[in-house]
């Protein structure tokens, strides 16, 4: 087992990753109060959720459950009044913990309803998709959709601590081991050419699940956003590159309807038109693009969307977070490896890199 | 006008207090970005909101606006999502401001609607009751209900500047002057005999809205407030002082239904039940007692609620957040101007003190 700590001051907190980790032990010395909300899907639920509750029980703890149907479509206003039902008809105080089991929704949904119930209880993270280990459970972003956006309401929350079990990629569909490693790629394709050659060397094995190439590929990916993190916690300068191919990604998922893509396949893409929109500024070669494409494909992920009208596309795209002072700011390469958040882009290049990157 | 600053480090922030005041001027410093969303109610709408349109306009900035129901059974997980639907149809962005132009409830939920908007975007208050002058304006609790429980969701979000205009108290009817010159009797009994010995010269100058006595009231509640919160912001300890007569209170209104007694007057009566069982437990006199049912009498208040089951009143006293680790805490007054929070009381006196204080 290996331990990343995510240096917070006051919040600094442990991710432990490995593989058929001990829940008892780790998350004993993590939960100060005397109750327990365990917060999964109905996918998970089969798979892993009793050995939780009887993990958490065994350490003398009152366990609650709240089981949520599985899928982003789920992750609105609604359902996460469910997780605050649960919470006020199991009697939980101030000092309870909530613990998010699952992929990105579940922590997305938990961490914040952690974030707002009572103004703020504890939260602990056991991701169970390689997505989630590698993005959404490092660096405190919690929140829920919106019908107009993605994202758009939610809290900056910390857990007390986070534990990455590669052998619960074991049960992972195809098409979310690839979308886990879409964020793995963003984080070489950022800040470290390095880390690509890594992965240009052993994609073939990540798809194939080597347990030790994965849980190196989560240690390097959760390394580089916690010291992003650590660096700017409330994104306001650096953190902000993390978003590499989100903007248009969340054009893409926001235009086809949450959960139609799955958010790392959103990104994927995304990736390419920033990759495609940087080439055309002159910043990365045609080869770096080709090199990009690649690395993205051989990880089962697509290099293009379906085709959505332009005007679609830019609306969605002004929705997004990065828009300040109504000016739309976008993560782009300098060279592989480098990432810059710019608003000085061309709009007529960035639409042509748009329309490139679509079927037709 | 007098000016009043919150201490709270990088967060300080000030709160003007006076008659008529310009909220052109007094906001322009406060107002960072280019969108201004003004969230209000249907009472105030045709009063004031027009006003504060014209202002912040004049400011240069865009403004929408959101008028939301009256009343306390709409501060809910429904009509927050309200002001979600309006930041996102007018396409607000990170940098915009959050208007509460209100009471308390539309402090609650502007204010919760701006810490989860984007993951958190600028706030500004306008309290236009007294009792969010005195209250809910300053400390930074926002949150909403939930059918199981007062004020269960929220977060602690901070404005950046707040403007109390006494002009607006001429509005306010009776019972809701009354229920503000609660928590204004609050800050005397819990921690400023001198103010009590104030309060009881001039309660009937205050009840005939006399502006001076009024603003005076208010800068010395909103003062005492203001420095217990600075040394505490987060509630961990002597903030929980502000709740005398909270926890009964709370379960006054949860009983009867969320807008059926007035908060202020819940915690009338909450204040006489924690003033009673402080008498039974030995710490102030009969006498005391008597003064204490007396000064909220006069000021309008209720100093009884109608019978409630035991058993009701109960399960809503756990319900409340001052339950720590299963534990009940209470703020009781160990003289008058002088509170503790202690969870060392007799529960047998105690309900006595709840059944005392009820129409039989």
């Amino acid at each position: 087992m290996q331990t990343l700590h995510v240096e917070l001051g006051e919040r600094r907190y442990p991710i432990f990753i490995g593989s058929d980790l001990n829940p008892q032990d780790l998350l004993a010395p993590y939960i100060f109060g005397q109750q327990v909300m365990i917060v999964t899907n109905t996918t998970i639920q089969p798979l892993y959720l009793e050995h939780y509750v009887k993990a958490v029980e065994a350490l003398g703890k009152k366990v609650a459950t709240c089981v949520l149907p599985d899928g982003e479509k789920y992750k609105d206003i609604q359902h996460l009044n469910l997780i605050f039902d649960a919470l006020l008809e199991a009697s939980f105080n101030r000092d309870c913990t909530v613990l998010a089991l699952g992929g990105g929704v579940i922590g997305d949904m938990a961490g914040f309803a952690s974030a707002c119930f009572q103004r703020g209880v504890y939260f602990i993270q056991v991701p169970t998709t390689l997505l989630s280990q590698v993005d959404s459970s490092v660096g405190g972003k919690t929140g829920i959709n919106h019908p107009l956006g993605k994202n758009m309401i939610g809290a900056f929350q910390q857990p007390q601590v986070v534990m990455a079990d590669m052998a619960q990629l074991k049960s992972l569909p195809d098409r979310e081991l690839s979308a886990g490693l879409a964020e793995v790629i963003k984080y070489a394709l950022l800040g470290d050419e390095s880390f690509l050659l890594w992965l240009e060397a052993n994609m073939d094995g990540l798809v194939a699940r080597d347990p030790d190439l994965l849980a190196e590929a989560v240690y390097r990916s959760c390394a580089h956003k916690a010291r992003i993190v650590a660096n700017d916690e409330k994104e306001q300068g650096e953190r902000a590159l993390l978003n590499l191919g989100h903007t248009f990604g969340h054009a893409i998922e926001s235009y086809l309807g949450y959960g139609v893509w799955l958010h790392g396949e959103a990104v994927a893409t995304g990736m390419v038109m920033a990759a495609d929109l940087s080439q055309r500024m002159g910043w990365i070669s045609v080869a770096d693009l080709e090199r990009t494409k690649k690395i993205i494909q051989r990880a089962g992920l697509p290099i293009v969307c379906p085709e959505i009208p332009l005007q679609d596309f830019l609306g969605y795209m002004a929705h997004d977070k990065k828009v300040l002072n109504g000016q739309l700011r976008l993560v782009l390469l300098k060279q592989l490896g480098q990432a810059i958040i710019t608003k000085e882009f061309d709009v007529e290049l960035m639409q042509q890199a748009i329309i490139a990157n679509q079927t037709i």
